[in-house]
């Protein structure tokens, strides 16, 4: 088997758990499999680099910045080919330029592009451990570029489907995908399998433990993802097309605090509308997520959307700056709010699921501000305050806690 | 004009001597001079690398090392681009990769080979300061290589070389060449100009600011070098092949008190005698510095040599080991001395030098214990205790001190 191991920072924060890191890889390359190991910088590196870099410049251009934070990976593989040379097994560390990892030109955000897989292929037939730096690549101009968030599982997922792997383990904090936050809903259990596009709709949602580039990379390619915990040997969920065993409705249920909702009332009821409203909201670089027009009183509507907590303020800046051309009656905006969702393919042949949950909530007592639904997936805003009480009437109602189900 | 300018880790030790060096450089571009800038890694940075991989593993494979090492160099030159950004200046960081710099096999030691001047020339076309990172190249396998010792002199003089640039201007913590050790010879005196061979045996002979590496180098490609300081606008000694202004006989002296002796007495006059007693310590990886062979009683020789303070212990332990082999009467060994040196392009045509020298030490009552002489350089060996006094004598013999004389 030829098996892609992604871990992160934490995971690779001292020399100590570097070596930790290592025994395990080789112990399944002990037992004949090959290996690739992708690492993020270890610990904090990343940070510490940019906080360095805005003591020498406080908007550092993009292009050196990458330069400065490709070195926390290439440290991290450097280590790591270091600490199995100990264990006795031979390794050898790579960086973008080696394995040629094209990415698109813009620096901070690039996207994969295509990866030269001869130099890797050449290691491993030579039963090397083949160790890359995750996060980073190479423009046409020949300069460091870096991913984004989540780099690191994309870089994993990305040779996982150009080397054909048989499997791409994402290694992290937590041992697997759960049916809830398991601080919040106690009785949450961990899912042995989970859809790509379930993993897509709770990665969205900020429930989730992998990056949604990295998953749309892997239905893209039909990488099999399994996320496993790096302090454990506990089995993990895999993540794949369709999963085999038979389906509960729902897979999880996930709260995200950080959305904030943004009300714009008594719109003039016109043609393009709603593409002012948001074409003046991109262009201020704000991401909205849930968005809902209704009608209002007399020919007008109101259209509501949910951002994260730290543009809401610069949200409500822009839209009353441009109050002359965009032509409403009223703004407002509500911080005390939080998303809770339910995911599941097994919804899409069910109607009776988002009736499931309103029913909980009513038996709650919580009132629901806002829904927005999708084929597997419905949403609900409702008040901060009530989030914990709704996750875990919902995951009861829904019988989630039941080791059996799955 | 061309100017390439190395800066050392002490230079690039903290943001703020970034932003220094950043100053100093973009005062030469706003000349209108195109400037190309080497650094090496910031501070101890390299001595931190090294101490980490040591914690993963004692004796870490020389490729990894220099994978881990070549990353303190990018840190520094993406920290130099960004100081430059912050004053308004265009620049460009490159490392070994995107110049190009090709070197032989060796991890931890290689040589220069080639460069690849497109990439730097375009960008210095496009009015860019370019900032590339000392110390490292890549070698045919496509890994990172350094450089070993003063390997960051080596790149600027190299790069000088390949682009023929009208300076390569090497910034240390001293302002420039003196003609003693200021420490110990209070009237040293820095002198204006030196030539590489005079430059090149005050490297050997440890009174260098410069290795001799870079220097032979910018010997054979005929770049000027000028030494300066980072501190300030003083001059700097210039190197190259012939000095302008008039000689004196000698251009300094040069002590080392890093230096043992050796001696293994009573060796049968054979031979081979000296090949097998040489070849057993570069077998021990034991550099030898000065030899002396005499003649000893009733047909046996002695040999005499210094070596460095931490070799001396192994190089008695591989003699004595091989006492069978080697074949001589006695062995002794003398901790507490030190190499004094005069150098100077201008003994070559005047016989009375080294005797000058002699009787300086002879006024003083220090007693030599062992001479060593090359066309433009003696070297006596001489009790360590003495070696101040020696030097101050020497430097007053040929009056160094006197600023009219050169």
């Amino acid at each position: 088997m030829l098996i892609v191991k992604k871990f992160g920072g934490t995971s690779v924060g001292t020399p100590e758990r570097i070596m930790n890191v290592a025994r395990r890889c080789v112990e399944d390359y002990n037992k004949g499999n090959d290996i690739v190991v992708v690492l993020s910088a270890m610990g904090k590196t990343t940070d510490d680099l940019i906080k360095l870099a805005h003591e020498v410049n406080p908007k550092p251009p993009k292009r050196e910045l990458d330069m400065l934070m490709t070195t926390g990976e290439q440290v991290s593989v450097a280590m790591m080919g270091m600490a199995m040379d100990a264990l006795g097994v031979r390794a050898v560390s790579l960086n973008a330029y080696q394995i040629a990892m094209h990415t698109t030109s813009t620096y901070g955000n690039a996207r994969l592009k295509r990866i030269d897989r001869e130099r890797i292929l050449h290691e491993l037939e030579d039963r090397k451990i083949v160790i890359v730096t995750g996060f980073q690549g190479i423009n046409k101009y020949d300069d460091y570029t870096t991913l984004g968030r989540g780099g690191s599982d994309t870089t994993a997922v990305a040779l996982a489907a150009a080397l054909h792997a048989d499997a791409c383990e994402i290694y992290t904090d937590v041992d697997g995908v759960y049916t809830a936050d398991p601080r919040i809903v106690p009785t949450a259990r961990k899912l042995k399998e989970i859809t790509y596009d379930e993993m897509l709709d709770l990665a969205t949602l900020g429930a989730g433990v992998l990056h949604n580039r990295s998953v749309e990379m892997a239905k893209k390619y039909g990488v099999k993802l399994v996320v496993r915990s790096s302090l454990n040997y506990s089995e993990g969920t895999m993540v794949k097309e369709e999963v085999t065993v038979e389906r509960m409705l729902i897979s999880g249920v996930a709260i995200d605090k950080n959305a904030d909702r943004v009300s714009v009332m008594g719109l003039k009821d016109r043609p393009g509308v709603a593409f002012r409203l948001f074409d003046v909201l991109a262009k201020a670089k704000i991401n909205v997520d849930v968005i809902l027009q209704s009608i209002g009183r007399e020919g007008t509507k109101d259209i509501s959307f949910t951002c994260e907590d730290e543009y809401v303020d610069e949200a409500v800046a822009v839209i009353e700056a441009n109050k002359a051309r965009l032509n409403y009656e009223s703004l407002s905006c509500d911080k005390n709010v939080a998303k809770v969702s339910i995911v599941g393919a097994g919804m899409m042949s069910n109607p009776g699921v988002a009736a499931k949950m309103f029913e909980a909530l009513y038996n709650e007592d919580i009132n629901i501000n806002m829904i927005s639904t999708s084929e597997i997936r419905v949403t609900v805003l409702i008040n901060e305050d009530d989030c914990e009480r709704a996750a875990n009437a919902i995951h009861e109602a829904f019988d989630l806690g039941r080791t059996h189900a799955m």
